[in-house]
This record gives C-alpha cells, sequence and structure tokens, in this order.
C-alpha cells in the first residue's frame, strides 16, 4: 500500500472504533491490529495521537459536507423540505446501525471540550459550519414565504442543531429512533410551521 | 468516618471527576486519593466499579428529581413558567461552571450506552422520568388553556429534553450559554405557543 492509502486506512478504522468507544478508550495498539499495519508504524503516518484525531475529525466533516450539500443545495425541492430529506435520511443511517454509535462530533464534544483545548476549537468551528447551511436554508425558505419572517435564521438553526444532537443521543440511549422521529415531527409542526 | 459517610464521600468525589472527564477515564486510585481514604479500601465500600458507577448516577438522578420537584411542582407558577424557571436555573448553574462539565446523564449516555447494557438501561429510565415530568406538565398546561391541545404532551417532553440535552452539548462546546439561552427563546416563541 501507499503510504497515503495506508494513513487514510487508519483514519477510516480509527473513526469506526472511536464512533463506537470514544477516543480514549481507543487504543493505537487496536487501530493498527485491525488495519493488519505493523505495531510501531503508528508515527510514520501521524506525530502524535492528538493529530490522529483531528485527522479522524477532519475526514468525518469533509463527508458530512458533501451530505449536507447533496440535501441542502437540492434546487428541486423548497428549502424545508430539504431540511427535513436530510433530517430523515440521518434517521434512516441511525436506525440502519441500531441506534448504536450516535454522531461523531457530538460524542467527541462530550468527551473532549473540556479535556483538549484543539479538539474543543475544531469541534466548535464544524458545529458552527453546520449552523450556517441550515441557517442559510432557513434564510432561503423566508425569502419564498416558506417560513415566517419573524424568526431568526441563525437562531433558529442552532435550536435544530441542539434538539437533532440530543435526539441522536436519546436513541442511542433508548436503542430506539423514536426520539429523533419524535424531533422531526415536533420541529415540522411548530416551530417551522 | 462511619462507613456509610465515606461511601457517600466516595460518590461525591467520583461524580465530580467523572462529570470533569468521563467513567473510563476516572480511575479508583484517582477518587481515592483525592477523598484521602487508603487505597485498596475502594471495595471495601462497592462490589465493583460498575457498582460504584451505577451509585454514581442513582445519586445524580436522586438530587435532579429534587430539583425538578422544586420547579415543577410550584402551584404558584403557571405550567409553562415551572418549565421555564427550571430551565433557566440549568442554564445559571452550568453557566457558573464556565459552562464546562455538560449533564452527567448526557455524558454518559453518549460514554456508555453501547458499552454497558446496565448504565445503558439505567440512564433510560431516568430519561424516561424526566420526560415523564415535562409532560405532566406540558398536560396540566393544556387542561388550564396555557397550551393548544393540538400538541401531544409525551412528544412535546420528549423534544424539550432532547433540545436541552444538546444545548447543554453545544454550550460545552462552545464554552458559551447561547445555546441554551437561545433553546429556551425559541422553544417558547415556536413549539410552546
Amino acid at each position: 500500500m501507499e503510504k497515503k492509502d495506508t494513513r487514510s486506512t487508519i483514519i477510516k478504522i480509527g473513526t469506526d472504533l472511536i464512533s463506537r468507544q470514544g477516543f480514549n478508550a481507543t487504543g493505537i495498539d487496536a487501530i493498527l491490529k485491525e488495519a493488519g499495519i505493523p505495531k510501531g508504524s503508528f508515527y510514520h503516518y501521524f506525530r502524535s495521537k492528538e493529530e490522529f484525531g483531528l485527522a479522524v475529525i477532519d475526514r468525518f466533516a469533509e463527508r458530512f459536507e458533501q451530505r449536507l450539500t447533496t440535501f441542502l443545495n437540492d434546487g428541486g425541492e423548497t428549502p424545508l423540505n430539504r431540511i427535513r430529506h436530510f433530517l430523515e435520511d440521518s434517521l434512516a443511517r441511525v436506525t440502519q446501525n441500531q441506534c448504536t454509535r450516535g454522531c461523531l462530533i457530538g460524542n467527541l464534544g462530550q468527551e473532549m471540550a473540556d479535556l483538549n483545548e484543539r479538539f474543543r476549537e475544531r469541534l466548535e468551528s464544524i458545529f458552527q459550519i453546520w449552523r450556517e447551511r441550515f441557517a442559510a436554508c432557513l434564510h432561503e425558505a423566508q425569502q419564498r414565504g416558506e417560513l415566517p419572517g419573524s424568526i431568526d435564521p441563525n437562531v433558529a438553526a442552532g435550536f435544530i442543531l441542539s434538539g437533532w444532537e440530543g435526539a441522536i443521543l436519546r436513541s442511542k440511549v433508548m436503542k430506539s429512533p423514536g426520539p429523533m422521529r419524535d424531533f422531526i415531527e415536533v420541529l415540522f409542526a411548530t416551530t417551522l410551521q
């Protein structure tokens, strides 16, 4: 394998393990073992476990960004329907994973925000980007008359993001997609009405 | 110290450490050291680290239940104002802690739901109790005409709980009470309008 491919494999396997058990509980040796890469070669690819963790976050954020673009820039749908379809797609993914894992960014925020400032800053900026994406969609909904102008798109976008992260957490704890489904239902019946 | 007092001290210090760094990263030795209790005496008080963790959860839930009763059973306030005052009191507490720690039940749900079934069940039942307390309050709000009858109190209570857990998480990541404040504002301006 090329160096770049090996690095990418380590990140991929690391993402999976960190999603399941958290960052601190994920040992470098376990990742290398699952990747079939010789023990001790980790520092050939990453300067530290912290750098590796940040690379995992960046890869996740990039892929998530692509998903957001697919849904929220879908010109064939009204802005509110784009948000709804995105949330429903996430619900389907979580259901397929038997409500395990949760959201990697939410998980790491919970685990790492008080422990590592570099992680916290990176996670904050990702939440910020997500919020801006939702806010832009809500703003467009107002311009088209799909949503009343009385609501501040930035504040409402933060509200959606908070509710969605909490719903994913509750679905993980209950091992049921119910909280995520309820969130979508109430959101569109009240806040985005 | 009496045996009961010592056990209670270990739980109190454990709660603080687990709130700050999670369950798996909190070593028994560190708790005993901070409590000034001889190393090795832990198993005199708890059968296992798991039993200790469950005792920490139970103590937190008991105290939280008292807070919920103080606010949600306050007959001098309308049902919706009781919920608002409870959320504002939580916001003030999180602000006082510089937005560290987050919610112990949410944190442990994130960390432990996929790793330990006994923890998961305990956390699920606590979320369930909280949801029922909010639902009872919303039901009373409907009976008094403070809230339209069109919304299902159980579904709306789950929505509030999800949103609140997510807002606490986002406040922890942003080190700002903003997400919690925004959540209260949007909740009462839209969902509970």
